[in-house]
């Protein structure tokens, strides 16, 4: 398979590729210094990735901003930010990239544990989390042609404790390893409409 | 109590009025014709009702609009009429809202049976009604004074089946009454960060 990876050098990102680029060709796109640059919340530069990479298997995404701050703070500009980085960023992916994916091919999403257990100074990730989670259930019913869609949706990564750890206090941490295999889940797989949880 | 009830001239509004009407003060808001008008969409016309209204103990909303197209043709656009008027116009009352409320005071938002069951033409509403059930789970969180928040995510309304019940096919419509329990025992119960599910 020729997967496009989004985030493809970030914590996770670099997960999945170790994962599946033993038995699949990956191309890297991210913000910098991948095989190909993008900005999930920029629908020009997602159409401009699509055109240079042409047909795939499988798009892929482990990218998407959101900002946290207390609920007090939180202002309606820092809500855009989530609805349109993590978001609509990624339904844009599956908007623009239908065409390019083969038939029988799959968009794999990321949200995260936010949306079934909050904390503090996260509204906005829950939301945007909740929000990718029932959007894959619906698309699923809708693309053509055999295409599937699926979000993987993690808890805490051991890799990234000692960044987060603090806003997830008593939250178990995995292995980014473990949601990289939920990745392999959804592309190597046959279900649609699923979030796969990593806990 | 002194609830504010926004989409109080519709299907719903109508039946948590006269749920609640008995026992409480409302304050009818909607886009024309109500006690005050207001556009949740706009957060300039959210800060005006609440100038208009000032303290009360409950925020009701029963009003949000989406977009229902088929995921091939729903335009960003259209995604964005669901963002900016269901999901942001009600974290608006929210976020805006809050210093207007008393202690002890609630917000009950409006979500929708399509997070859980999609149907085709749906993912715009999915996604929305997804992502205020998150957002309440989360907001319950922070909330000050003893402040409180739901949602109630109802299936289709007996009341409303002529209209959309193709979309529907299948599903059991309800009592829209039975929506408007669920809007009291949010406000006259005790919990928060619940998602009442009528169906």
């Amino acid at each position: 398979m020729k997967i496009l990876l989004i985030g493809a050098s970030g914590t996770l990102g670099k997960a999945v590729a170790a994962e599946l680029g033993a038995r699949h060709e990956i191309v890297r796109a991210s913000r910098k210094g991948a095989d190909v640059q993008v900005d999930i919340a920029k629908v020009d530069s997602i159409r401009a990735m699509f055109a240079q990479v042409g047909r795939v298997d499988a798009v892929a995404c482990a990218a998407g901003k959101v900002v946290f701050a207390p609920l007090s703070e939180l202002s309606q500009d820092q809500f855009a930010v989530g609805l349109n980085d993590k978001l609509m960023g990624q339904v844009s992916l599956v908007l623009l990239g239908q065409a390019q994916v083969r038939d029988g091919g799959s968009f794999t999403l990321i949200s995260g544990v936010l949306s079934r257990d909050p904390i503090r100074a996260g509204a906005s990730a829950s939301m945007v989390n909740g929000a990718i989670d029932a959007f894959v259930r619906s698309a699923a019913l809708e693309l053509p042609r055999g295409l599937r869609i699926n979000s993987v949706s993690p808890t805490l990564f051991e890799e990234s404790a000692a960044a987060y750890g603090p806003f997830f206090r008593g939250f178990k941490p995995v292995p980014v390893a473990h949601a990289a295999l939920a990745f392999s889940r959804s592309i190597e797989g046959a279900q649609t409409g699923q979030t796969y949880i990593v806990e």
